[in-house]
């Protein structure tokens, strides 16, 4: 995510370098677009919310063939000495357009847009997929879990189980601009200046001879801490922390109880009524354990009184839809329209911009265009790089981009923030002068084949 | 994966490290044991394939804090000067008992035992969970698929929707011990020595002023390549590759066609009559696109002539099964039984052994067992790092570990060779010895709350 850590050039499909060969080898060097889409939604989804688009703009701006990777390429036997002597001198081109990370968009948007010569803009395909992809699917559920929280924090505890380091990273990244609070993971907070939490497992509480003394020397050294409570006996727990505290006073500080099982809302309140009662009325409550979207709105509709959701597992491996329907496609080459017929998979084809449609503050639909058209609108895709370098505007940070998807969210028709699938789908047209430019498209391959 | 690519030693949660520093100042630092384990087996499967070991020894051998971690943790104001030195100097020291990569295994069973000082041991748990989570869900699922293909080849296409970059390394490496014979990835190529695939594209074809062209050209560059035949019209394509072949002899040569979408029974039979028909039957034919394990035990069912199956985003990101719950428990401290009572988590205490009861060549059930009683049978868990040192056994490479769990799923039971719920599941029996041991535990545990 950084010049310090560059995605090596090597993370590739072959075919990518077999077809950047080819093209050189027939001179077909000529300007191409290729956009980036999702085909559908998953499952109960209302909208997605563009992320990742920082990762890819590192990756391109930094990518690089090492000599040990042209080594390696060597030694397949695949590639000629002049290829391999161009991608030792490779650097991105390009220009790029892209919805700005935090944008709520919709299947079949482009996301983003790359113009480059044709082999580079292919060659780039397997690395910026990957990067929007996890990204946009764990940013997409994220806004649900915080739209579900109504109000309580929320946190990422989803480390352990991503799929890799570099998935936890990208999913404590996601989830701060979904409007996640904070994040376990220490290397998201060194590398993205997310906020990190984090206070003491069952492990700790285990190790000692009882939970009493565990809890004695925990409070001791971080006063004002979270306790875990779940260990033995829930009730149990919270009420020894109400009588160290009246035992120990000052010596004693606790400033959350964690409960990681069992059944969160009926422990939560009774845990809130006799931490009042106790005078602990500062005392927050804290609640993970197997928590989505879902489980959340339901712990809210129960109104347990829960301040903090730590949230891990389901949504860092988007469990109910953990791959989506994303494609990067060539839809132009050398100023002609480009597309493909497969079934199923019918392209729209030329290069095209999204519009969304206002009326006063709300967005009651949008349209894909071609990029020339005129379109009242406001236009979703910006230039964010241009010739290889990153424009400053295409950088706002964490923060704005957080800010500007609760904006985007706070403009949308209130039936699509359901957590199930929304009985009148968001309006997404696609305008006269594409469908006219599909057709004309069909219908030329038609008599090809 | 290696001492090039060393895994930061902030990939943590926080709370590894407020513990880290409690029990040092506690003088905790005695001898703890922790398991990992699977709670349970995700829908339709019958069995794990033990996975992710050779990049957790890489993980110890090799974790360090760097100076800018240090300062990083420094600011945080959580750490004292005596542990930030402590993190400075850390090297891991323990002891680590496995399965062997490619081990068939089932819930409950520890896959990995790490002794090491209690600080040490526990600091290192979200890499070791990460780490063998992600590779043993993808190994658990690619030995189905393989099992599904039934003698045909099986080659990873999943780099562009794995969550991150290292998980597609991962899931190349995984898919390599389940059996698959490629990977699209070419850093699993550089970096595993696995062998790379991949020839063209839909882009491709479509750069190309007409699909004859593109075809022409990239077998004038790939003599011997295949052919993408599905971007216009399939049953035509493969016409065209028979009358260029025809037309154009020895300057047409090609090994295959892939068929990426549509109904590929029914097509691979045609191109296969086609092909014949016109003396190619050394063409093979490739089949991609949204496969899984089911899609291809349905098309061999189908007896639909295809030779390799190109396998993507359904087994690398697990698509009906994307984490496991897998947990790292505490077991031991200080020769003492650790454990758990919180709902639907109640643990077996105390350090395990798990024994495979053979009856001739077959496994006819498993024992979990404490590590000091003897019980007849294999043990799985084998000691594989000693004092911080890997043993020269531990990594015997990809292609043993690969026939270590060809000759594991042979003894097993066949009807667990299901993809859907063995009526029967494998016996998983807890040994009378563990079964004390567990009701002492959970008597003591109940006086003291």
């Amino acid at each position: 995510m950084s010049k310090d850590h560059p995605i090596p050039a090597l993370f590739s499909d072959q075919y990518q370098l077999t077809m950047f060969q080819a093209y050189h080898t027939e001179g077909m060097t000529g300007p191409a677009v290729f956009e980036l889409f999702a085909r559908r939604l998953p499952p109960g989804r209302n909208y997605l919310v563009a992320c990742g688009l920082e990762d890819v703009l590192d990756y391109l701006e930094n990518l690089r063939f090492t000599a040990d990777e042209i080594d390696y390429l060597r030694s397949l036997g695949r590639f000629t000495p002049e290829v391999l002597e161009i991608l030792r001198e490779f650097r991105f081109s390009g220009t790029v357009h892209a919805m700005p990370e935090g944008t709520v968009c919709f299947p079949n948007e482009p996301l983003l847009s790359i113009e480059a010569p044709l082999p580079e803009a292919q060659l780039i395909e397997t690395a910026v997929l990957n990067l929007i992809h996890y990204q946009t699917l764990v940013a997409s559920k994220g806004a649900r879990v915080v739209a579900a929280a109504a109000g309580a924090d929320v946190v990422d505890f989803g480390a352990r189980r991503t799929h890799g380091r570099d998935a936890a990273l990208a999913c404590a990244r996601a989830l701060s601009i979904a409007g996640y609070v904070g994040t376990s993971n220490l290397e998201a907070g060194q590398r993205l200046g997310i906020p990190v939490v984090g206070t003491v497992a069952h492990s700790y509480i285990e190790a000692h001879p009882d939970e009493e003394q565990a809890f004695i020397r925990f409070a001791e050294h971080y006063p004002g801490t979270t306790l875990l409570v779940d260990t033995y006996d829930t009730l149990h727990a919270v009420q020894r922390i109400i009588a160290l505290s009246h035992r120990l006073g000052e010596r004693f500080k606790v400033g959350g109880i964690r409960l990681d099982s069992g059944d969160r809302a009926t422990l939560a309140r009774q845990s809130r009524s006799l931490l009042d009662a106790a005078g602990l009325t500062d005392v927050r409550i804290v609640a993970s354990g197997n928590l989505d979207e879902y489980r959340v709105a339901a712990l809210r509709a129960a109104r347990a009184p829960i301040d903090v959701f730590g949230v891990g597992t389901a949504v860092s491996v988007v469990a109910d839809g953990p791959s989506l329907e994303a494609a990067y496609k060539l839809v132009s080459y050398n100023g002609r329209d480009c597309g493909k017929l497969s079934p199923g998979k019918v392209s729209l084809p030329g290069p095209k911009q999204v519009y969304r449609i206002m009326e006063g503050n709300s967005a009651i639909g949008d349209v894909i265009a071609r990029r020339d058209e005129a379109v009242m609108g406001e236009p979703l895709l910006h230039c964010v790089m241009r010739k290889g370098c990153r424009l400053p505007s295409a950088s706002p940070g964490l923060s704005a981009s957080r800010a500007h998807l609760a904006a985007g969210l706070d403009r949308l028709p209130a039936r699509l923030q359901s957590l199930s699938d929304a009985a009148q789908p968001y309006p997404v047209a696609v305008s006269q002068a594409l469908l006219a430019a599909q057709s004309r498209f069909q219908q030329l391959h038609s008599e090809d084949t």
